[in-house]
C-alpha cells in the first residue's frame, strides 16, 4: 500500500495534547502521513516529509473517524409506523423491542447480514470508522449467537446483549431467562463477543439480575458495559462502576452519587441523544458530568425503535444544543470518548502509530459539525489507511 | 430532452389530494413520467406509459423537491468563532449581522457568487430544487442591488431586504435609513427582486417603519413578506396579514389574535426551526397554528449568524420533535407549504403539468426524514426534469 501525505489541513483534530491546543489537540496548517494502515507522521504542513501520494485537504478540517461505541445493528423488520404514530400523537399497539425480536428471528442470515452491511456502510459514508454492535433481538441461544457471529465479520466490538429484555417465552419466568442468559446462551455467544451488556431498567433487568449477568460474562472473559439509568433512576450506574465496566450508557437520570461514582472511576458515561430526540424524552446533562470530571462519550444508539440515526454529526449538534457540551467537547466525545468507552488506544486520536482512521470535513473547522446541523459534511474517509469514501 | 419513466416508487408524495391518501396525497407502487421539464404522467406503476428512459426507484420514496422559501445566501465572512463562543457559554464581542455586512461589502462579486453557488449546490444535493434568496448584508444602494443581481442568476425568488437592520452609517438616523430603503435603494433593487421583506422587530424596524418599507415595495410591484414575531411579540404578523403578504416568517411569539389573523388569511406562517436550534431559543408552536387552520411552511433560514443549515430534512426532524408537527405535516410544509409561501403553483406538488422538481430518498417512506434524523437520505434529484444528483 503506497504511503499518503494529506496536506493543507485547515484544522487537524489530533485529540493529543502533545500535538496542539485545546481539548482537541488542534493544529492548523497541518499535515498527516499515512503508511501501512497507520499514522506515520503528524505535524505542520511546512515540515511534512514526502510520500508516494499526496492528498490536498485544501484548508478543510481532518478529524479521527467517529468511534460509535453503542449501536444495535443486527435486526430485521420495520417500525416506521410505530415511530410515525408516536410522533403523530396516535396510539399504536406496538410491541416495542419484541416486534423487532419476532422479525429478526424470522429473518434469514443473508437478510440480517445485508441490513447490517447497509448500515455499517451508511455510517462509514458519514465518517464512522469503528462501530460497536450488540445482539439483543434474538433472545434465544441460536438467535443471539447468530447475531454475534454475523456482527463479528463487520466489527471486533461485538457485545452480547442477551439481557436486552426477557424473552417472550420466559415472560412468567424471568429467573429462568437469567439462567439461560448466564448459562447456555453465554456459552454459545462468548466466542463471538468482546463485551457483555445488560439493560438494567424497570421492565428489563433489576440490579441483582444485572449483577448476575455481568458477573457471568466477566467470568467468561467478556468485559462489562451497561445500559444504565435511561428511563429512570436505578442501580445501573453504580453497578457499572463497581464491576469496572468500560461504559455506563444513557445516564439520563443520575443522582449526585451516580455522578460522583462515574467521576471517580474509569467507567465512561456514554450519552445517546438520538434516543431522547426520537422519543421526546429529557436529555442527559453532559455539563454536570463534565464539571464533575467524568469522561463522556457520544454515540448513536442506532436501532429501529428508539433512535434510528447513524449520524454522529447529528448527535454532536444535539449534544451542543441540548446537553451543555461545547462543540470541542462533543467532537472529543464522539472520537476519543468513544475509543475510551471501547478501551481502544489505537483509534480516536491522530498520532504516530495510531490506526489511520480519518475523516475530512467539507468545512474548515470541527465547530461546523454543530454550526451546520444536518448538513452532510463528510468529504473523505480513510479506514485503516484505506480511502473508503 | 428524452422522456423518463420513474417506476417502482415505494411511496410517491404528490401533495395532490386527487392522487392519493392523506395530507400528502400518497400513492404506493407508483410511477411518474417526466417529459420536457415537467411531469407528464402520475399514477400506479402497473399502468404507466412507456418513455425514452426508465429509472427504477427500487421501492424508495419519491417526493417533490424541497421548496426553501427563506434563506440568506449572499454573504461573505466567517462567524464560526461567534457560534462557538455562544455555544460554549463564553462572551464574544460579536457584531452580529453587522460582522457579515462588513465582510460582504468588502468582498468581490466573484467571492459572493462562488459562496452562493456553493450553498445552492449544497442544498440541491440535499433535495432543495428551489430556494428563495434575500439581500440584507449590503445595506447600501450599491451593495444591496449587487446582492440581488448576483442572486437573480441562481433563483427567480429574490427578496429585497435592505431593511434587515439599520445600516451602521445611519445608527443615529434610522428615519434617514428608511428614506434610503424606500427611495434610491428600492429603485436600484426592484429590477432584480420579486419580493420585499423587512425585519420587523425591536432593534430592527418597528411597525410604522415596516409598513412604510413594505408599502413602498408594493408600489414598485414587489410582493411583501415579513420577518415577524421572531424574538418577541410585535406587530409583524398583523402587518403581514393586513398588507396581504405571502408569508410571515419565524412566528415564534404569537398572541391568539396573531394566530387568528394568520388562520383567516392567505398569509403563510413560515417556521424556521434552524434559527431556534442554533440560538437555543424557544421553538414556534406549529401545532397551534395548524389547529387554528393556518397554512404552515418550513424553511432553513440559512444564514451565517443564526441558522447555518441548508438541510430541509433537519428542519423536518426538529419540527416533528419540537413543534408538534406530524411527519406528514412537516413534509408537506417543506414542499407544498414552501410553494404556497412563494405563491408558486408549479412546484411543491407532483401532478401533470408541474415542474419536474423531484427527489428520491434512500428510504421507503417520507416518514424516514424524521425517523432517521441527520442521515443523508437524498439518493437522486431532478430539477426541471434534469437529473442533478
Amino acid at each position: 500500500m503506497p504511503s499518503t501525505l494529506i496536506t493543507g489541513i485547515g484544522t487537524l483534530v489530533t485529540n493529543d495534547p502533545a500535538h496542539g491546543t485545546g481539548p482537541l489537540g488542534a493544529l492548523t496548517d497541518a499535515a498527516v502521513v499515512i503508511d501501512g494502515g497507520t499514522v506515520a507522521w503528524v505535524g505542520p504542513a511546512a515540515g511534512a516529509p514526502a510520500a508516494d501520494e499526496v492528498f490536498d485537504a485544501a484548508g478543510r478540517a481532518l478529524l479521527p473517524g467517529w468511534v460509535d461505541s453503542h449501536a444495535h445493528l443486527v435486526f430485521a423488520g420495520d417500525r416506521t409506523a410505530e415511530f410515525n404514530a408516536r410522533m403523530s400523537g396516535q396510539s399504536y399497539s406496538a410491541g416495542g423491542i419484541r416486534t423487532t425480536v419476532a422479525a429478526t428471528r424470522a429473518a434469514a442470515d443473508a437478510e440480517l447480514d445485508a441490513n447490517l452491511a447497509r448500515l455499517v456502510r451508511e455510517a462509514l459514508r458519514q465518517g464512522t470508522t469503528l462501530v460497536e454492535c450488540k445482539s439483543g433481538y434474538g433472545l434465544t441461544v441460536e438467535d443471539e449467537s447468530r447475531a454475534l457471529r454475523i456482527a463479528s465479520s463487520y466489527t471486533p466490538e461485538t457485545t452480547y446483549l442477551g439481557a436486552h429484555v426477557v424473552a417472550p417465552e420466559f415472560a412468567d419466568d424471568p429467573a429462568g431467562y437469567v439462567e439461560l442468559v448466564t448459562g447456555p446462551m453465554l456459552d454459545a455467544c462468548a466466542p463471538y463477543a468482546r463485551w457483555v451488556d445488560v439493560f438494567c431498567e424497570k421492565g428489563a433487568f433489576d440490579g441483582d439480575q444485572a449483577r448476575a449477568i455481568l458477573t457471568a460474562g466477566i467470568e467468561r472473559g467478556l468485559i462489562p458495559r451497561v445500559h444504565a439509568n435511561q428511563l429512570t433512576y436505578g442501580p445501573g450506574v453504580q453497578l457499572a462502576v463497581e464491576l469496572g465496566a468500560a461504559s455506563a450508557d444513557h445516564c439520563t437520570h443520575l443522582t449526585d452519587e451516580d455522578v460522583a461514582a462515574l467521576a471517580g472511576s474509569s467507567t465512561v458515561a456514554t450519552l445517546l441523544p438520538g434516543a431522547e430526540f426520537s422519543t421526546r424524552a429529557v436529555y442527559p446533562d453532559a455539563r454536570r458530568l463534565l464539571e464533575a470530571g467524568a469522561v463522556v462519550a457520544l454515540s448513536t444508539d442506532c436501532n429501529p425503535g428508539s433512535s434510528f440515526t447513524s449520524s454522529m454529526a447529528f448527535c454532536i449538534a444535539v449534544a451542543v444544543r441540548e446537553m451543555g457540551m461545547t462543540p470541542d467537547e462533543a467532537v472529543w466525545a464522539a472520537t476519543a470518548g468513544g475509543a475510551r468507552a471501547l478501551r481502544r488506544t489505537d483509534v480516536g486520536t491522530v498520532r504516530v502509530g495510531a490506526r489511520a482512521d480519518l475523516q475530512l470535513l467539507d468545512a474548515p473547522s470541527p465547530v461546523h459539525l454543530a454550526y451546520r446541523p444536518g448538513v452532510p459534511l463528510t468529504a473523505a474517509v480513510w479506514r485503516a489507511g484505506v480511502r473508503e469514501v
